[in-house]
């Protein structure tokens, strides 16, 4: 079995994380000169690319075979007499990409004396059990999961603090973002011996069990409280959009609005082109920014204001004055360095690596229901079926997902027992509707950051840092310290 | 692959644990009338026998088939509003077998208001994920992990909560002796959400990771302080077999002597003989219990003592002389009641479902390193090799054992970070070397059993009882009345 690119209609159901096929599809252009050392946009940054043979199948004895996961390592500002080691859990895509992309652990490393560890995700980037056929058949992607890369992580540890000199003393603590950050969390439940606290950035730890328009809502109070009828005019353009696509004339008028470089031409082709119109506003939600960053695409300071500025438009307004500003709106997202010729709408849905693997852990285990009504957010109405969710993907790997394992394998709301783990959120963020919003005890803490987008606060220090995200690190850093110390005594 | 039974070196470092395919090849007389109604020999008990389907892979989605999983439950004194469920977390062996042989679950059921479950262990018993095929392929064994295990008992009592009519609040604790002690500390440490706390009854968590030579000192130890010259005659009686097996006429006298069922005709059987020997040595360690048993065999009170009384030889003895009393010890094990015809020295080590399960399981994960000196101990020299150990897991299996993972995923002698686990351990107890002997914190409690041997404290009360077994069970039913109290407040 070959896996191809998913059905449009399933794009909807698969949100993917920022930190995801995106590092891949726009190949960054401050990614590093080689494996070896690379440099970011934002410091210099070096380290060394290291590998570490892991089991295919941590799980079973009867698959022996291993492969070689890679991380990075910076020992720069390293105490050897016992500094900590900054573990970075990665997620779904290429390690150097997050490495370059969390100033966070190098603005920190200095004062904490750390050592800095990014380990790649298996399956992600160099990362690959079977070579360039991981991907090729549902028997390679198998390992594919979230408890065998727990397990990489929790080996990778034991081989550092071995193999390190000074590092055998050292407290690890887990650093992640977004699906990261769920795994930093986990590792820290699942393996507290290997760290002794985890930082959990943007990490919906409980996407799973919230009700399934929970996200959609968020993304659309951003765009509601960032312009007058923003959300509004969005909600209103499905219609306009149809209305307009129901006649050749319509179709062509929208192509050349909107400056695709593939024209509409079918009714399945305007079904992709809304597609591709709510993800945009969904990755506008989640890198709104105080500040002009490079993240996903060069963008503008708080880039949902500068979009909601095309879109305040009263009920009157005619079609195509409706979707001429939300073209204007949608090139502040595609365009703002004014260099694209043309807006491809399949960009973000080709099958690249990262896309695929995260496919294909929404399709077995990472199970996130969402769902829009048209009423709470501005989206068109799509209601929640687990059955279509499971054919669908049934037909696309020959697996089917397990609507409740997530839950029973990482505890649900019932996590109380277990300890020193951070959730960080924003409140702009859509994934915070999953997330630990409020301290479940006091080592279970939440910290809130007003005016934070997704895991605003393992980006790089900025001088247009709200005050929420300086207090917040402030926060982490001392908590950080706090584990270290108690490690250290008992 | 049809597997065999093990080849006879090998048996000397697979020990079993005392509750194990004894289970099975003894067939038990106080096992129940049906499957639906059981009594033990001591009262009556009774139980609903129930099945779950289980996923065979929990960790993969490629084998989405399921098994049905046994249970055994009874709610006779069940508070169904909230009264908590003891939860046995089954061990290597038929679920009835430990049913009828935990005892202080039925005596504590009363005064907790408790539903009792007992969940059989997948490979074991019933709970056969390939059916009657299951041991016939390594295909076939990948699933029998600890990790599938835990996770079967996660689903189980996420079940049982949905199912059960006021089972939803209530807390549950698990509960297991020996391995089954293992994996209810683990299950603690692994899914703290599914259960609140944890009493881990003689279970050696640390086996992999003490000193090979631990095991076997405490049971030279036993000997040692239950009769005079005990133990030294035992370790002269292993030359004393060789210089006699060395002639035709010695090893006719040898097999007239110990009424053997198959006479000894070659040196290989003379090993299996040693072999043979040993394991009595170390079951009746096990099994030294204070009154009169019917556990693995019918035993006198404190069966070590009377074994001793046979084995009180000075330097000077003679062969004849020595093992003759060997001879008259080894009786008191194998036929205590008289009516044994003969001793068959392959008894306990035919290939039952039981033994093969936990000879695989000793083949991948649960690799606990063994060894003899004869100095410290009472037995043959016999060095740990782990790599020997590995070709022979090899030729049986097909599979390899992974030295260090237990202790990765299960965190070694680092699990501060848990809490609410007591372990307790009788101190003529072998698996007390690879036991938590001394209290970890406030929460993971060690709980030290003066006089007693294999899990004592899981036994029916006896009147004959020490002060320091009572004294146990009476701290465990109150730290299980402290975790649900401050289950319910939180």
């Amino acid at each position: 079995m070959r896996l191809t690119s998913s059905a449009l209609s399933f794009r909807l159901l698969i949100l993917i994380f920022i930190f995801s096929c995106k590092a891949l599809a726009l190949k960054p252009r401050f990614l590093g000169r080689n494996t070896d050392q690379s440099f970011s946009q934002h410091r210099s940054v070096s380290y060394n690319t290291l590998y570490i043979d892991q089991q295919i199948d941590h799980f079973g004895f009867l698959e022996n075979g291993t492969f070689k996961q890679r991380y990075l390592l910076n020992d720069q500002h390293w105490h050897k007499d016992g500094g900590p080691i900054l573990f970075y859990t990665g997620n779904e895509g290429d390690i150097t990409w997050f490495c370059n992309n969390t100033g966070f652990m190098w603005d920190v490393a200095e004062e904490l004396g750390a050592l800095l560890v990014f380990a790649e995700h298996r399956y992600y980037g160099e990362s690959l059990p079977f070579g360039e056929e991981s991907y090729s058949n549902a028997k390679y992607l198998n390992y594919l999961t979230s408890e065998q890369v727990l397990a990489d992580f929790a080996v990778l540890i034991k081989a550092l603090k071995k193999s390190q000199p000074g590092a055998e003393k050292s407290s690890v603590i887990a650093i992640g973002g977004s699906y990261g950050g769920m795994l930093a969390a986990w590792l820290r439940m699942k393996y507290p011996n290997a760290v002794v606290g985890a930082l959990a950035a943007s990490a919906p730890i409980w996407q799973f069990i919230v009700p399934c328009g929970e996200f959609y809502r968020v993304v659309t109070r951003d765009f509601t409280i960032s312009g007058s009828n923003c959300s509004s005019s969005i909600r209103s353009s499905w219609a306009a959009i149809d209305r307009l696509s129901a006649t050749g004339e319509g179709l062509q008028w929208l192509s050349q609005t909107f400056g695709l470089c593939g024209p509409l031409k079918s009714q399945e082709d305007v079904f992709g082109f809304k597609a591709w119109l709510q993800e945009t506003w969904v990755n506008l939600a989640m890198v709104d920014y105080p500040y002009e960053a490079d993240f996903l695409q060069p963008l503008p300071a708080w880039p949902v204001k500068v979009v909601c500025k095309n879109l305040q438009f009263n009920k009157g307004v005619s079609d195509k004055q409706l979707l001429n500003g939300v073209s204007q709106a949608v090139r502040v997202y595609y365009n703002y360095t004014g260099d694209a010729v043309c807006l491809n709408t399949s960009k973000t849905a080709t099958g690249n690596l990262g896309f695929l693997g995260w496919f294909y852990q929404s399709c077995t285990e990472m199970v996130m229901p969402m769902c829009t009504d048209g009423i709470n957010d501005m989206f068109e109405p799509q209601p929640w079926s687990f059955q279509a969710f499971s054919d669908e993907c049934y037909n696309q790997f020959g697996v089917r997902p397990r609507e409740d394992w997530a839950e029973t394998v990482y505890g649900g709301r019932n996590i109380h027992a277990h300890s020193n783990i951070i959730f960080s959120n924003g409140n702009l963020d859509p994934w915070m509707s999953g997330g630990v919003t409020k301290s479940l005890s006091e080592s279970l803490l939440a910290i809130m950051i007003d005016g934070g987008a997704h895991h605003l606060d393992l980006r790089y220090n900025n001088e247009l840092d709200p005050q929420s995200v300086i207090k917040a690190r402030s926060l982490e850093v001392q908590y950080f310290k706090q584990w270290i110390k108690h490690a250290a005594t008992t």
